[in-house]
């Protein structure tokens, strides 16, 4: 094999009150990873595309790090050659990081003929958001590798299940272009909450589970209420009062930050309310200094895929 | 009409991980309410039968608080007469308080010709639970009065959802004969817990519904693990780390303190395991100094129930 090329989504995490528990790709949006064997026993990156604002150090680069923790524990004694074509800007709350390090584990996983699961594939490209956040999630890695929506029921052991998303889920996501680090947003999150509140978000996180098994789109809507990290993280963009109000007028289910921020995520009960909300949203965040992109989407059921070997 | 009587079954709640959220009745167990409508606007218990270890002044005992909260929000101008059947022992930790108001409420809305939703039954059901624990909680009260395995999404405002019980699940109650008051159990709760304790317990709530939604019994197993309640309140049970030891080797789902103890509960799959289960439970417990009673049971799909009118 000469050369393997492989897609990862970007992936909306969160959703409101599940936090650092569950996520879903988006369709269309992610990174192209191309991997080249070659014999000497090195990682190298040599060519970063598209929003290629990241790090090229081997040991900095999500993709590349990711790789070479995988090659430590199979101990692989041949190395690679990595193109890197971020579909998705880096800081912008969709899991750039963890697409990259998915598409990278992916095609390696495929080359060196799948020695290791989809769980261990997680758990490698976990190291890969420890070193660049400080800290281990897995929202977005999961669904970036698994497809659909994943739960991270527990960190240790690993233990994640998926939810087949309902039909007439859609999703409008904001990209406002500013950065937010994942490190800076972790770290102004409190790291004592009140009882009665973690109570509150476990009651949201049961109903957002039984909402999206069960396709009760207002259960859904009502679950996704987030009283610990919404409020620590909502100063981060600028604006998201109004966005979330905006939303919520036009019929969405219930806006929420996706991921870290600044992106921010809409969930709709069909295409033709995901509009309304959108221009919604569109209109509300017009008038900023701000420039924004603006997208629907739906939940993706197929995670990290190869597209092309040679 | 000359009288009512209703049944209110004995509930189990929490289940490890769900605290204040998740509970279902159990089959058998119960205490039964008498209601006598009387001319003059009062509320007198006139009987108090079975373990009726419990307080005979109407503003102290939960099914007359309750009905008095009723009738003052109906404005009721005439009274009752009260005879209470304990067939759950008060301090046991399987919804004692609640099952006596969930019983009363019934029989009075029946009786003024149902006024009140089942909503605001368990809302007038939960000033009782406040009166005697200090806390408004809904997940003995909820389950006491709709049946199911209810799920307590958000106490303010109130929204409750039930879960249909997996075909094979099977609950084996283990009560030792010591009282733990509910308020005592409250009150050596963390009042805050670490952000990194709280995703954990969330990742198991939504494992849990998850897994009860879906009939998937190890899912249910692994995320009953409850990593804030049971570690403060297990040391109230003398010998519950045994008792769990024993559940979990006989091949238990899982095993947690119901409510706020002592009973304890391991839910298994399939009566023949429940056997197995309960077998070894009531021999971990036997060369105690304390008298225990123990059970198998299923979750019962009906809450309080009308048994006579005449």
């Amino acid at each position: 094999m000469k050369g393997i090329e492989v897609f990862a989504p970007a992936t909306v995490s969160n959703l409101g009150s599940g936090f650092d528990i569950i996520g879903f790709p988006v369709e269309d949006i992610g990174d192209v990873v191309v991997i080249k064997p070659v014999s000497q026993a090195e990682i190298r990156i040599v060519h970063l595309g598209g929003y290629g604002d990241i790090p090229r150090e081997v040991e900095k680069n999500t993709a590349s790090f990711a790789l070479g923790k995988m090659f430590q524990k199979l101990e692989v004694k041949r190395g690679v050659e990595l193109e890197i074509y971020k579909g998705i800007r880096p800081g912008s709350g969709i899991g750039s990081s963890a697409a990259s390090a998915a598409a990278a584990l992916t095609g390696a996983n495929e080359w060196l003929g799948r020695p290791l699961s989809q769980l261990q594939l997680v758990e490698l490209a976990m190291e890969s958001e420890g070193m660049v956040s400080g800290s281990r999630h897995a929202d977005n890695v999961a669904p970036a590798l698994m497809g659909g929506i994943t739960v991270v029921r527990s960190y240790n052991p690993l233990d994640i299940f998926r939810i087949e998303p309902p039909g007439q889920l859609y999703t409008v996501l904001l990209h406002p272009h500013i950065e937010v680090k994942t490190q800076t947003s972790r770290k102004i999150l409190p790291r004592q909450v009140k009882l009665e509140d973690a109570v509150r978000q476990w009651g949201n996180v049961a109903g957002l589970i039984a909402g999206l098994q069960r396709g009760d789109y207002d259960l859904i809507g009502r679950s996704m209420e987030d009283v610990i990290v919404e409020p620590a993280r909502a100063r981060l963009i600028p604006g998201y009062d109004q966005l979330k109000t905006a939303a919520v007028e036009a019929g969405a289910l219930n806006c929420s930050i996706s991921g870290s921020g600044p992106s921010v995520l809409a969930l709709c009960k069909g295409r033709e309310n995901a509009e309304k909300v959108k221009s919604a949203m569109d209109q509300a965040y017009q008038n900023r200094q701000i420039s924004f992109q603006s997208l629907i989407t739906r939940v993706n059921p197929r995670g990290a895929v190869v597209q092309r070997k040679w």
